[in-house]
């Protein structure tokens, strides 16, 4: 493990033996509702809540075609053992595919669409960079859950973010039920950033895909961000997406129903907002996880 | 281990290498109108979804007083040590405190109150006897999921209750939300018994407390039993309690947020539905999991 230097930043995490809240020195809408198709409600509803859910993106049958194309490339013999797939510990199933956006031309451009482009652009006030995609496949009756976190606390230390000035995409290819370990989100989180306490070695990525022990947000913060602003569980039917900022802090329950969930997860950063080094002073994560 | 000889049974399970999905040849509902406070539209929840929700059963200030009775059975120090405190593997946190009507006078009222038996006596036809009774604690941030099961599989195969002819309530005494781990029911599906796959080892239940491994439905009988009647979270605000038939098929999720969820949960049998010996074979089941 190398010795690690972490960099000044004005949202230091895991440098540190105490948490701390630390205020967003930052805008989260950046642009106006001249920039684009959402109008001041919806602006002003994402400034507020740092989230927004999208009615039927895209039809039925782009859903089912981007349903045969996970399939497909969960299958190609050409990526097999490639480290993009993410495989379920015991069955060996395909459970991520990651980098959708150099992998498949359907979902390249799905992601340049005008629909999907126009409001990330607008949010961000900036022409957009994919600095992240993949597809999760969660399955029924054993869905694991995901800790509470916020992405950019990973995306600053790991990989050099510098500004919250990045908006998520997870667009539903099945049906996200208030009781299939569907997106829960801390509306308001994103205002705050949750400092957290410890280290990051070096090169854990690979483990920290399958169980999240970095960046870990302490129980008192999580009680005070949820005191404020409550929680929301985002349903969504098939073709809906939401867009969230990406200093939201979400998660996900586990899932005992037999409803499975197919979510795309695309990240859009702007242009203005480039990776640098990595804040936490560790070497850059490979570009299927942080695009450079 | 002892060898295990089934008894024959019309609700057979754990004897076969097959699963299958038997028809309930038992009443739901066994009284009428006539023999309590519930109208004809609440019988008639019951008996085609096998739940029923009763709202303030207690006010706040008896919601507080059971409260503080269940920290203080929790803390007393002739209990340490009793099986019928479960703890928490890591912490040693009391979980859960069973037979509470024969350690609390309070309980025993609670229990013995109109309020709560007139509705249950309805249903089950006939006088009643507290089976088991239980309050749970389960944390926030780390409660862990609970399985599809029936609990009337397990009374029958392991502790001898001949028919479904018992009722359930579980009480919130504090917030029970779509998000926090609440109980998730299956409606209608206490009119089919799932005959579960495999044996049972004798004297397993202080493990089982913990790790539910046997009378497990398979999984194709749970897709049917939800393609048929979906899947109910049960909310409830501190006070209100659900009735619930002993075959529903039930489950939690996990519960990541950090509201934690303590319920009673006690269980009336008919008193024309006298334990016998375990259908499965195995020596009966302790007291304080199965009062004969």
């Amino acid at each position: 493990m190398s010795v690690l230097t972490p960099r000044p930043s004005a949202y230091p995490s895991r440098v540190s033996a105490e948490p701390a809240r630390l205020p967003r020195t930052d805008p989260v809408v950046w642009g106006t509702v001249d920039d684009g198709p959402l109008d001041e409600a919806a602006l002003a509803r994402f400034a507020t809540s740092g989230y927004l859910t999208l009615d039927q993106l895209i039809d039925r049958d782009e859903v089912a075609a981007l349903l045969r194309e996970v399939d497909r490339l969960a299958a190609d013999p050409a990526l097999a053992g490639d480290e993009r797939l993410i495989l379920e510990p015991g069955s060996g199933e395909v459970r991520s595919v990651f980098e959708l956006h150099v992998l498949s031309e359907r979902f390249a451009e799905l992601f340049a669409h005008p629909a999907v482009q126009a409001p990330v652009r607008q949010l961000l006030g900036s022409d957009v960079t994919i600095f992240q995609s993949r597809v999760n496949r969660k399955p029924g009756f054993r869905g694991r859950e995901f800790s509470w976190h916020s992405d950019f606390e990973t995306w600053h230390t790991e990989d050099g973010m510098p500004r919250p000035r990045a908006v998520s995409l997870s667009l539903a290819l099945t049906e996200n039920r208030s009781d299939n370990g569907s997106l829960m989100i801390i509306p308001g989180s994103q205002r705050t950033f949750v400092s957290c306490v410890g280290e990051t070695p070096d090169d854990h990525y690979r483990e920290s895909l399958r169980n999240q022990q970095y960046g870990v947000p302490d129980e008192e913060s999580l009680v005070a961000l949820v005191e404020a602003g409550g929680i929301e569980t985002v349903t969504l039917t098939p073709g809906s997406g939401v867009l969230f900022d990406c200093n939201c802090m979400h998660g996900s329950n586990g899932n005992i129903t037999p409803f499975g969930r197919c979510n795309v997860f695309v990240v859009f950063n702007s242009v203005d907002n480039p990776l640098e080094e990595p804040f936490g002073g560790t070497t850059p994560r490979p570009r299927f996880l942080a695009a450079r």
